[in-house]
């Protein structure tokens, strides 16, 4: 067994929800192209496209270089790449192997990208801001930034916007609401200057089950495949759906405290404005971590007896993006109890 | 130059702030025992042993693991190690090489580790718990923990704290006396059981200028080689003493925000309650980074004009341990500009 603190993959509960969400997307008739920078890991991105994943959404040019080496096809890099002569070359380097896509939010942004690339043909997506304002044009100016894109050579596909907004127990539902109009109202700005959209690509775990698949073209969830405590703790996946967990050892019971060796460095010090603590503990559903340091977890358990020092206690990671970039290996567990090493190949790529 | 985001240390601020504490240090006669797990950086760790550092703390056996095949030849292990076959061979491994020691704070782990390496004369350090309720026995019971140790053939070299509450801008000064109260109160009760403690360690950063040095025989600060925006808005580190930044790019400015390309995966999540942001801007005091996702950070400038995209803006993480443990590599500036790689080389050592 590996040395805690390891993160561990259930594959059967992995396995479920990655042919569960493939399943419904298919039956709405909308593409799935799931986000990899929650797992970086190529095993998971070959069950997502086995299941009928058209493709893949990554982060950033690390992320597009790794996973089309590693045998993906078809690779849209879901962000506003402000790219230079390198990155330009790199992606250059991709698209004999890979049809490639990047994001665009600005004229200036779009006239940078094609300046570079424009004569290879790479395809763009433009950038909306569907009310998490966080990237992303304002939906009326889309058509603006779609033309600066085709006057340079840029290919536009269409628009795309994230609705991260839906990270409120409140939002589930408007902001996929607020995803279909932000989509709608960019559509018709690429109509306006007479470029018809070919994806409207949307889509984050929490709102999934609410997007517009009447409108939406195009699906990018990513924590789905896991979980975390942020989706538990939202109500939009169930704690026996988490796949992934944190083993960690209790290593201290001093002053009644339970403390166990799963720290910021392995579980990520994500803590949103609805989370209840650190993380969760799917064998005690009311325990809270309560406190959180680098090589520390402190868990309040309320009147349950404490764990042997010694023992093994899983914790759900908030935010399970941060986690598993944490770590070199994931350690995915067969129904035979076997344990199977996956290398996160895309680890720490930022750039 | 490397590709945004990357973190860039300026060494002349580095060398800076590690000969001011190793002065300090010197000046009050106690010894300096850095915290490497901030730097995880041999480079680093060279520059302290050099200015007279009598050893280093680290958290884990893999840390110690890797700064001692590096060439450390005194490593504490500052952490209360529930220790099994596997990473008792480990530290047993290191014996040759290295005065090692590790922290207790049970007297189960006592045993534990006796039963393990207790042939072997390892030292260990009771951790007592002085108000940051984190691990640590409380400073009473600490020589019924030396005894334990004692019994099962460990050499007990003292008591150690962290008086990690001095990470609150009203906590400082009395941190600090609650250090000096438990190191006192766990060194008498060492005593009552017969057992002289050589070492009495404590120290952070934030509390570092106010422990007592006529009590105290070792300081283990961590984040005072770099400084964050946490030393900055603590006041316990000045804005022109912070030595490493996340060199970001300007990827967006849609809707009139200033979209940098650093999010949580280069500078980490970490907002303490204290906190205005999630870091700050060295060129732009006033600013606050509002939002940070992955691979965003949106930063409000108030009235500033926003610097242009493509440009390059400098963002001091909150927590710097965990933005360094997200990277490879750090990026060292010279004054001549010369930028030297160095390899992060015990990043995510966990176990």
């Amino acid at each position: 067994m590996p040395a805690t603190p390891y993160l561990r993959v259930d594959l059967a509960r992995l396995r479920g929800n990655v042919a569960r969400t493939a399943e419904r997307t298919a039956a709405a008739g909308v593409a799935l192209r799931p986000h990899v920078k929650t797992h970086k890991t190529i095993e998971i991105a070959r069950l997502q496209l086995a299941a009928g994943a058209v493709g893949i959404s990554v982060a950033t040019v690390g992320e597009a270089e790794t996973f089309v080496r590693q045998g993906a096809t078809d690779v849209f890099v879901a962000y506003p790449l402000w790219l230079d002569d390198q990155s330009a070359g790199r992606l250059r380097d991709l698209m004999p192997d890979a049809a490639l896509a990047i994001g665009v939010d600005s004229a200036e942004g779009a006239a940078n990208a094609g300046r570079l690339l424009g004569d290879a043909g790479l395809e763009v997506l433009v950038e909306v801001d569907c009310g998490h304002h966080r990237s992303g044009v304002s939906p009326d100016r889309a058509g603006a930034v779609a033309s600066a894109a085709q006057r340079t050579g840029l290919r536009v596909r269409g628009v795309f916007t994230f609705p991260g907004h839906s990270y409120d127990p409140a939002a589930l539902e408007s902001a996929a609401a607020d995803e279909s109009a932000a989509l709608r109202a960019a559509a018709d700005a690429l109509r306006a200057e007479g470029i018809e959209p070919r994806v409207l690509s949307g889509g984050s775990t929490p709102s999934l089950a609410h997007s517009d698949t009447d409108l939406l073209t195009e699906l990018r969830p990513g924590v789905y495949v896991f979980g975390d405590a942020q989706q538990w703790e939202l109500g939009t996946m169930a704690p026996e759906e988490i796949a992934l967990v944190c083993r960690s050892t209790v290593v201290s019971r001093a002053g009644g405290r339970l403390v166990l060796d799963a720290g910021s460095k392995v579980l990520g010090a994500d803590r949103a404005g609805y989370a209840t603590g650190y993380g969760r503990l799917p064998e005690h559903p009311h325990a809270r971590v309560v406190m959180l340091s680098e090589h520390h977890a402190i868990v309040d358990l309320g009147d349950t007896p404490l764990p042997a020092l010694g023992s093994q206690v899983d914790v759900v990671p908030n935010h399970v993006c941060n986690a598993v970039n944490l770590v070199e290996t994931l350690y995915a567990e067969e129904s035979s109890g076997e344990l199977r090493p996956w290398p996160v190949t895309a680890r720490g790529l930022n750039s």
